[in-house]
């Protein structure tokens, strides 16, 4: 690994910022170094240590540029960061320098015909609330939807609450335009539109700083939130596959746990018979006439409702799934890690059966419904009782040689997560916009080789 | 086949009615008893002459439960119509008797949360409209969308614009409640709920009068209508395939035609360069910008746009899709018929190509991307050039031979048709609602054994 650690006057630097925020508290700086890479006992200790010199806060976009043409001129490696709610370090700088914290760039420019075009540093939840007023919400979302930035999401994640219906952030459609401001000698800001957008999205903020973004809006459904359990983990499974396949119904999230995993969920306890394996569902209300005759079909039992109007009130269901049910169970046991899957398209889900059975109590099943390419599939964000590297490294192995997909997330290494291969359009982007290699260096494999 | 012919004394039948509209005019009578089976030259032979004696057009329920006591009093047939657009003379009477007109009951209860509840004989066009001021739109529609009403599409139809989204019909979800006038001694008025409108659902009017129906909506895009032409059929068959399993694409109508079929659009014609295969979309407004990649990666050609604004301008693309390109293709030769199938699933889409190859001009491919239990595959509704009963029979089980699902619309026998079997749950339902056999009879093959 080239190092990369550079001397730099940070007395001078910030003088020639004068104007923009910036913070050098150590600690402060430390914190904002880190984000949810703990999850991995991997990752935990390959990062530890790993700091900041300086955090940089722009509130505009002719701030970044400035930050931008500072840094290059410097040669300071710079890691942006949303709000650094990461799972794979992707905020952690390998290499010091600036972490460029784009929190404050929360500007919502417009909304308008089901298109919003916003500021990176915007939330999620904030953008939501924003959309609402028209009719309007965030086609997907992660379960961190209340911290989130737009930037950090269409950077670093892939999808989540609503993926049951629109699939991945990848997927041609989801992404419309994105600004990006190069670390070159003299920075640019570009816009991207269209395809053009797949040279940024989910480039782990290596490929230029994203100022701005245009994302299409779903129609805001009025949302129902239900519990279902089941005695069986197979049936809760298969009822999971047949309400994603069932296309007249209309939803957001279809979730599905083994056992034990419910037991993780203190706050909704009462609803969660000892067990039990369940399924979290969002469902449009205008759905919920026929939910009843499937859930009748696969022997399940209604145990929570929580209806439209009562959003805003009590526990918030998808606060519990995608990573969140990680969260919950680590902070029960924080020998808890995890996996990330895609199981095959195969509605029999024989894959997931084999694993369920295969690993036991080992790797507790936590699926994740989703659309990929046209049909929906179990992802999956299983539970894993670590014991050591070498075990884990033996579960992901038996899960590719089944046939499953993993998308590691014990790695600061993109290829190594999930991508395998670095997209050659993405490179090419990248010696555009960041000729220096500054910009989160050390996360390319295909670039430690030269 | 049982003969029902009655001896009615249609003054007595018609004062104890007082009140009730009805129409005796030969000519008007004759022409209420016809639908769009003219469309196969087998139907137009089978049902040439077949006439009711009287048309009956309640205005009420009220009046539904009187005309429905007459009939059952006296054991007239009664074939119920809608706007009389189905294609396989459903709205024929075979023996006579009441054809029952509902396209009075025009009443829109109400409509919200996306949800509509309305009289079985209001057009799709018409709630279409009054969906719109609240933001929403019927989910499917056949292309006879401005002239059928909605009883007649549940009762007879099976999808359409916007199946590429929420499925068929039939699909669980896609129909939420119903009500219906039974022909018992002492006619009801039942409301059936969820699972249950399955009993009545596409039941051809033999289950039921049906009054009233509540349906769920979708919510209302800007639509932009578009056509795209190929130089290759397959080429243009993929790109229909793959835009439908985009995930991020928001669509309604995917419709792909093989040449010459472009060629019977004359009002089209300078969008539809000579010997091209064509593309007709329906896609949201705020998934254009991405288009535009996805037809350069097939090779297409964008020839014609028509924004959402102008949505009610000039020519509906929808008007030469579904069942109207046979339409328009007869309109020419009036020799062609047509195919109803079913494609496996397959995003290769081989046996798509196999017939192509195999049937050459006979068979004109028309290709209709729905979603079918999760997945998109093309349906199609392919045009032939008829020459004999034996040929057409002689293509059906060609295709049926290879994995092709067909739903022949060259019989007026419920099971010969795209069912197969007749749903049990749907004759114990007839048995109750209709205890004397008078609706629509001799439609059923399972009541003719017996
Ligand atoms: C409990 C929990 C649950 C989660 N659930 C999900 C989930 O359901 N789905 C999912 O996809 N992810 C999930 N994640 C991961 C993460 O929360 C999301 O991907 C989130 O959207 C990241 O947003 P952020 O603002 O925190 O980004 P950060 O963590 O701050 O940044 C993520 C990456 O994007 C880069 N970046 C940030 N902003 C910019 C910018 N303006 N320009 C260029 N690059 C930028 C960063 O450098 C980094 O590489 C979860 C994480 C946790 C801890
Ligand atoms: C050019 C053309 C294009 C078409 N395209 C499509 C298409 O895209 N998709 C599609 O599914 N169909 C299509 N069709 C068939 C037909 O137009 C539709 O199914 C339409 O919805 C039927 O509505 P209608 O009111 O005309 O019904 P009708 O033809 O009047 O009736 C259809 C059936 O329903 C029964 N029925 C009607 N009303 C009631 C009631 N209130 N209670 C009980 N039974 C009732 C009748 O007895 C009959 O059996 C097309 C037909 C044509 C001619």
């Amino acid at each position: 690994m080239t190092s990369m650690e550079v001397e730099v006057n940070w007395e001078v630097f910030v003088a020639a910022l004068a104007g923009v925020e910036v913070i050098t508290d150590a600690a402060q700086v430390a914190k904002l170094s880190q984000d949810y890479h703990t999850f991995s006992p991997i990752l935990q200790r390959d990062l530890a240590g790993k700091v900041g010199d300086i955090v940089v806060r722009p509130a505009t976009e002719a701030e970044v540029l400035r930050v931008a043409a500072v840094c290059a001129w410097y040669r300071i490696p710079v890691t942006v960061r949303g709000a650094g709610t990461g799972n794979y370090g992707q905020c952690v700088p390998l290499h010091g320098g600036v972490i460029l914290d784009m929190s404050r760039m929360q500007r919502i420019g417009w909304i308008e015909k089901g298109v919003a075009r916003l500021e990176a540093g915007v939330k999620l939840a904030a953008l939501d609330k924003k959309a609402r007023e028209s009719g309007w919400e965030i086609r997907m979302a992660p379960s961190t939807y209340r911290t989130a930035t737009l930037g950090g999401f269409v950077a670093g994640g892939s999808g989540g609450i609503g993926s049951i219906t629109y699939g991945q952030l990848r997927d041609r459609g989801n992404l419309l335009a994105l600004k990006v401001v190069t670390l070159e000698d003299e920075p640019r800001a570009i816009e991207l539109r269209g395809d053009d957008v797949q040279k940024v999205n989910h480039a782990w903020g290596v490929n230029g700083i994203i100022t701005e973004l245009e994302i299409p809006l779903a129609p805001a459904y009025p949302w129902v939130e239900l519990i279902v359990t089941f005695d069986d983990f197979m049936t809760a499974a298969s009822f999971g596959q047949a309400l994603g396949d069932a296309d007249g119904i209309v939803k957001k999230l279809i979730t599905v746990f083994a056992a034990p995993i419910p037991t993780y969920f203190a706050a909704l306890r009462q609803y969660l018979p000892e067990e039990s394996h369940a399924a979290f569902l969002i469902v449009a209300e205008s759905s919920l006439e026929v939910l009843p005759g499937l859930i009748q079909e696969y022997g399940g039992k209604l145990t929570y409702q929580k209806s439209a109007q009562d959003a805003n009130k009590g526990v918030n269901l998808w606060e519990f799934t995608w990573n969140h049910t990680t969260l919950h169970a680590r902070s029960v046991d924080s020998s808890i890690t995890y996996l990330q899957s895609l199981f095959p398209l195969d509605k029999s889900l024989q894959t997931v059966e084999q694993m369920y059975h295969y690993f036991g109590d080992e790797v507790m099943m936590h699926l994740e419904f989703i659309r990929v390419n046209g049909a929906v599939i179990p992802a999956a964000l299983q539970l894993v009782r670590y014991t050591t590297e070498e075990r884990l490294n033996e579960i992901i192995r038996y899960h590719e040689a089944n046939g499953v997909f993993i998308a590691n997330p014990h790695t600061y290494i993109i290829e190594d997560g999930g991508r395998k291969q670095m997209d050659p359009e993405q490179l090419k982007f990248k010696q555009m916009v960041d000729p220096y290699g500054l910009m989160n260096p050390g996360k390319i494999k295909a670039l430690m080789a030269s």
